[in-house]
């Protein structure tokens, strides 16, 4: 019998799925879309799976979305876990009590919030965002986690902007860092 | 052989695992609050198990996601059936070419989104959010969706507020409507 005969292959990967769209949301920016790899099955399935590729074995109580493309991914991953969904909303959307973490933007500040009793101490939790750039979202999640007592065993994204330094911003911190692609340039 | 003891059903209703919080976003409201059905594994799983209940054996190609918390919901159910996930934003969050449509708030008017490339025409949809209320946002959906020819297949929703008519307006339009549960009062 002799061996089958070298197949190529053909499996698309994450950047295959995802789009660019120049100068949005203003002039220069080359924005990485991932609205065209969520809505192909295949993409978005091939995300998931390599999201959660890393956390096999291991055990996680929560996961944990930042707004909104986020909630995309963590409402599958949770789903997929059989673990529980916790929102990190902009200021004001959360109806409960929170904590607020403010952040440096570009222009200005923002203020992230979570539910003061959506994890408890020790709870082990896993964040998960479509991209990192700078790191300012995921970093004002962390301390409001922190200050919850979870214990986030790490932060998975689709996209790293490696030059806008966020990875070395998280791993900084020591906080395992988990992304599917990058691409040079802001 | 005698018959099994009568054993009561102990499993829980997706109410169960719902919250209400008084006077947000404003004084009177009684806000439905699904953060903490999201937030546990089994309230989460039995949400999208019921929401996805009627459409065991229904061709479905995607699911369509209303912002923020229809993302969440919408995430799950499309990984859950290996479809894709196309969300409806608000206003300037989308990058690409979009159809806007606006619609009508208790004070003013809001604009939703879509990229017009989301979805082709025929393709079988079904909408997914947290809650009906007026069916304004919903709505705003719908009227995206046909320009685009897509053949929706019903929407679906954890908590419908039937005082709201939310439901009817809907079902005026012949949209087949699935709620999970429902509250009486705003």
């Amino acid at each position: 019998m002799t061996g089958a005969p070298h197949e190529e292959c053909t499996m698309k990967t994450v950047k295959d799925y995802i789009r660019t769209i120049p100068d949005f949301p203003h002039e220069g920016i080359m924005f990485r879309d991932v609205t065209t790899l969520f809505a192909d099955p295949r993409g978005l399935r091939l995300a998931i799976d390599q999201l959660l590729h890393p956390y096999a074995g291991v055990q996680v109580d929560k996961i944990v979305g930042l707004e909104a493309r986020g909630f995309i991914l963590g409402g599958a991953i949770a789903h997929q876990l059989g673990k529980g969904f916790v929102p990190i909303r902009k200021q004001g959307k959360l109806p409960g009590k929170t904590l607020s973490q403010a952040y440096t933007l570009e222009y200005g500040e923002a203020v992230m919030e979570i539910h003061e009793d959506a994890i408890e101490a020790g709870e082990k939790v896993l964040v998960v965002d479509d991209l990192l750039a700078t790191g300012g979202t995921a970093v004002a999640g962390l301390k409001l986690l922190e200050r919850l007592g979870a214990d986030v065993i790490g932060c998975a994204f689709v996209i790293d902007l490696p030059d806008l330094g966020g990875r070395r911003v998280l791993e900084g911190l020591d906080m395992p860092v988990h992304c599917l692609c990058s691409y040079e340039g802001v």
